[in-house]
């Protein structure tokens, strides 16, 4: 596949690897809408956030090509991916970069761990029209179809106009029937952590180890402005999340700390 | 080391591993002010964002202990090694969590990508106030003794006053001399990105491979607000930092482009 000068060209990736469900699907929907370049690896990169591969080597393979898209396996995280498609594979800067659909949300703080969304951020650090996709259910028997109609909808916004620079979307899909869901809300991130995050174990040899796990606490569960309140209410939420982490209102009162 | 009730208990760790001289001077600072946990890699864990550790065990092994301190290794992201030192290792939640002297700065868009600035990240999403420290210079004969005077002046800020939740500090100090460093400027993260990022090579087996490379590119030298502007210009830079990546500007704006 070689994209014509009016096919939309699409970035694909995600963070579960190639075999997930959720990027059949969503390869699927970008097959409607234009030429696909995917890439993604072997093994899942959950929990990656927007981490480099700064010691090892990047290797890239082709495994797949057809008149619809090109299919690469890569070894690197999905910010890895997401640069050497651009800097490397692909003939132009593509329209849009996809990322999803992810077995599980990623509302509230979880954005900063994942790393489906790390690679949409990469692609509005390119200027790209980004979105990444979460559904929220982790069940290996998760239904992404009730997805295809809202992932159609947001590409359909982005067609439309793209996307300041700078900023990219979080799309998270509730746990629902068709039927079920509500409709598309924008929202803002809810406040949020994770605690109790680690059960400590044996080894055979009698050395402790630890494995990572735990449990999100919602700071804010009244407020229905966030993210996290849509997606337990059955909405899908959608957050316009910026690169630029400065915490501006406080910059003020910042300066007058540091004068005194 | 047990921290007294009166002690102040600082978590210390870095993402340039426990032999880095940039570590070994922001202990030395923090001794000064109280008891401290320090907790970090044998490794480099350089690039790893908030990445973490999901898919194999974590350990940690008690390197080192004196009446100053206490020295753990362990083979997670400075990520988990925050999380694990405050839900597994620490008496108490700590007073402080201080990250780095990084080697390199982490101006700009390269707070996405920071381990260390991910730790004070996680150290504030934990309501702890938490600092990000590095020093514009990746020379291994870096003087990293050029940081304790400004490091001395922002953990009195924090002493006399914590900072609001979900927001830490990245603090940049130039690669400067003592007397030309002009003093700190508090900053907004700069608009820029990272292009030509790949060296293409051939392993002996004739194979291609990718190794991370890059040049930053600033896209918008002349503001004088930025960290780039302030360590360029020989201030030290300290920028508010948020866990919410919601634009939120954009949200009713978005809202428009879903209701047509």
């Amino acid at each position: 596949m070689v994209p014509e000068k009016d096919d939309k060209l699409i970035l694909l990736t995600n963070d579960d690897g190639l075999y997930a469900a959720g990027l059949k699907t969503l390869l699927e929907v970008m097959e409607e809408l234009g030429k696909v370049v995917l890439i993604s690896t072997i093994e899942s990169m959950s929990g990656m956030s927007q981490a480099l591969t700064v010691k090892t080597p990047l290797r890239v393979k082709l495994l797949e090509e057809n008149d619809r898209h090109r299919i690469y396996a890569c070894n690197g995280t999905p910010t890895d991916s997401v640069k050497l498609a651009i800097n490397q594979l692909l003939e132009r800067p593509p329209d849009w970069i996809v990322s999803g659909i992810n077995h599980g949300a990623n509302a509230s703080v979880s954005v900063l761990y994942s790393g489906t969304m790390a690679a949409a951020i990469e692609g509005c650090l390119y200027g790209i029209s980004s979105v990444g996709f979460s559904l929220n259910n982790f069940s290996p028997a998760a239904d992404f179809t009730v997805c295809k109609k809202y992932i159609r909808i947001v590409m359909k916004k982005l067609a439309s106009e793209p996307l300041p620079p700078g900023i990219c979307l979080n799309v998270n899909i509730p746990a629902a029937k068709k039927n079920e869901i509500k409709g598309i809300k924008i929202c803002r991130q809810a406040k949020g952590n994770w605690k109790e995050e680690f059960e400590k174990r044996k080894d055979p040899m009698g050395k402790s180890y630890y494995w990572l796990t735990g449990v999100f606490r919602n700071h804010e569960p009244e407020a229905i402005d966030t993210d996290e309140w849509a997606i337990s209410n059955n909405f899908v939420s959608v957050v316009p999340v910026t690169v630029d982490m400065t915490a501006h209102w406080y910059i003020d009162k910042l300066k007058v700390r540091f004068k005194k």
